[in-house]
């Protein structure tokens, strides 16, 4: 089958696409790898953090009854019977009468229920003179009072963030079982298309929508899976998806950019599978083709570098979101646009301007040009209801 | 030397270590690595691109004045002399009355000087008939149109995008000399800490500042160099700079938490070279030090993991980025305090707040304690002049 499916609006087009994004299933991490990964059942604490009952200021640990009414004019006074080491594990026990010298983060000693700050105390021989009364629980954080045994320390489906990787080895997670990142195939197809380390020949170009398939795909956090480049032959097509389904969760095919090789793709796509959309509008990346084999997608991306790019945008974008798990932010600004942008009702046009003091110039080139990709700082996109927009119009314009 | 410096506003702790931030210098990488890189000179086009010139649509190269008023009731009747083959370096060539198909991206013929679309034709056998005049130079790219030999592709100091690492492929560009990514070293000092797989006994606590800056480093877009944990002894500490030095571009200690330990790390730094800070108006965070050992700087960071980690956002992120040449977005939002936020006079704080529909709870807790890192969405800074806001007003949040 290659017959032509309606051309359908670009929010059908993500829509079609999401309704058959595969969940990429889970993998097992260790702690090293946890940042920004998404775990796929929440994290419990396996025992108490800190563990024991850890001063919180460098002082005297006292019994806080010992120091009731104490001031700077009448202050208690203790007999100190010692220092506590950091990381030591034995930090004795006082009774009533005594202090022990506990520096920030050391353990309290048995029988001590506050720690007095070592700037209310004075020294006299080896007893302490305490300036100020404390209050039980003053100053130390209880065994339990960071995370309790089973209290969960990160939710399912929350991104790892840098200060949370710190977390998990506080509470010695050592390995995770988190949402494996997406894997997507890239086949560049055309005759015309050789490698970038080749010397082009007249008529030849080298492949330039491979590396920005691969790019973008890093770019949303998945991992790209270069599949080289097919001649215009159904059966090497035809074998090169079939090799990618095994190794993907989906497959970017840029296609060749005549209509003959978008129509093999499409063939070979509607053999293997199935077709979903054969036809998008959208300006540029009119002619894409959206596809399923098994459970895996399958976009057939225009073969312009420009409009494959944009159509990267507008709807590989969403996909890869859906599949990684992960938001891909995007950022804008107002601007005013220096030159109108005419746009036919009825389909949404992606033009990519120059931005400068915040004016908006639109860069129109003939199709297939690489270089507005270049000057370009971003793009409008002008919606399918709208005819687009006059010169001095207060746009936004999306950034790279 | 281990006097204290005064304690400095946050602004001239990071005009310190700009003033410091080293150059990472340059390195050489293959075009598979180029994206997000920063190019240290002009990349520059060594040859036209496309190269040839290139047929923009599916139709019939023409000679332009074959075509010279034709139209629907009269059309233009040319001699259809073959098909281009996609890649072909020989397209052959026509004379007056000939006319040859092409596809899009295919070469044009010699002798064509424009494109009729296959949409303005109709077949008559060998014959080709034209309903609509071509003008020279239509539907075709020349070849230095995309760009010409010697042309800027991609100037200096400009990050490359996904889309811009497929000119760069198209140029064959593949190598190119890109600034080097920062190494920063992570060493962890305490007699208390022990690595994430040990289990502590009491008085232990695993290492969560490494992790965390480790984590820090990676999503500034730099490297981080994992150095262990270090015993609190000079001689221990001494060797580890040493080799971190030689290793790395810059060096995050972070120090034990008590005073005799943040001591022992600006005794050793201030041996091996200079303090320039010891003690920063923030809250979080006051006891943190900058130095630098040779053309290294050292920063000395809070043992408090949330110290440690607000004292990154603060200062070591601004480094990083002066040194990878790469900004660090910073995404923000309003929302309304539902508490007040008390603060002193003369020193930044950075209150960790709980965000959802709009409101924002500040999260305080006794120090040392990880859960605000985990409950937080973000955190307000007060500035320096401001003595807190209260509830109800409305503040900007930073989010993680």
């Amino acid at each position: 089958m290659s017959r032509f499916i309606r051309v359908v609006p670009v929010r059908d087009a993500v829509s079609s696409l999401l309704s058959i994004a595969p969940d990429p299933g889970m993998e097992s991490i260790v702690l090293s790898e946890a940042l920004f990964r998404i775990p796929h059942a929440d994290i419990i604490a396996s025992h108490d953090i800190p563990g024991f009952a850890r001063s919180i200021v460098d002082g005297y640990a006292v019994i806080s009854t010992d120091t009731i009414g104490a001031g700077e004019s009448l202050p208690a006074m203790l007999t100190c019977t010692g220092r506590i080491e950091m990381g030591s594990s034995d930090p004795g026990s006082i009774v009533a009468g005594e202090c022990r010298y506990v520096p920030t983060g050391g353990m309290m000693p048995v029988g001590a229920d506050a720690v007095v700050m070592i700037e209310y105390t004075e020294t006299a021989g080896d007893q302490i003179l305490v300036n100020r009364p404390a209050s039980s629980g003053e100053n130390y954080v209880a065994p339990d009072e960071d995370f309790a045994t089973g209290e969960v320390i990160i939710p399912s489906g929350h991104r790892i963030l840098p200060q949370e990787t710190g977390v998990l080895a506080a509470a010695g997670i050592l390995s995770l079982s988190v949402r494996r990142i997406p894997r997507v195939a890239v086949i560049a197809t055309g005759n015309e298309i050789i490698a970038p380390q080749c010397d082009p020949l007249p008529g030849q170009v080298r492949d330039v929508n491979s590396i920005v398939c691969e790019s973008f795909i890093l770019q949303c956090g998945c991992i790209p899976v270069p599949c080289g480049i097919v001649p215009d032959e159904p059966d090497a097509l035809t074998a090169a998806i079939q090799q990618a389904v095994l190794t993907s969760d989906a497959i970017f095919i840029s296609g060749g950019s005549s209509k003959d090789e978008r129509d093999a793709t499409a063939r070979v796509i509607a053999e293997l599978g199935r077709i979903l959309v054969h036809g998008i509008a959208i300006s540029p990346g009119k002619p894409t083709i959206i596809g399923q084999i098994g459970n895996c997608p399958v976009i057939g991306l225009p073969g312009h570098p420009s409009s494959a790019f944009m159509v990267m945008r507008a709807i590989c974008g969403p996909l890869l979101s859906a599949m990684s798990g992960i938001a891909i932010p995007e950022h804008a600004c107002s601007a005013t646009l220096d030159a109108g942008i005419p746009s036919a009702k009825g389909r949404e046009d992606y033009v990519r301007v120059h931005l400068r003091d915040g004016v908006a110039s639109p860069l129109f080139s003939k199709s297939g040009l690489l270089h507005t990709l270049v000057q370009s700082d971003g793009y409008v996109r002008v919606p399918a209801e709208s005819e687009g927009f006059e010169t001095g119009a207060v746009v936004e314009v999306i950034l790279w």
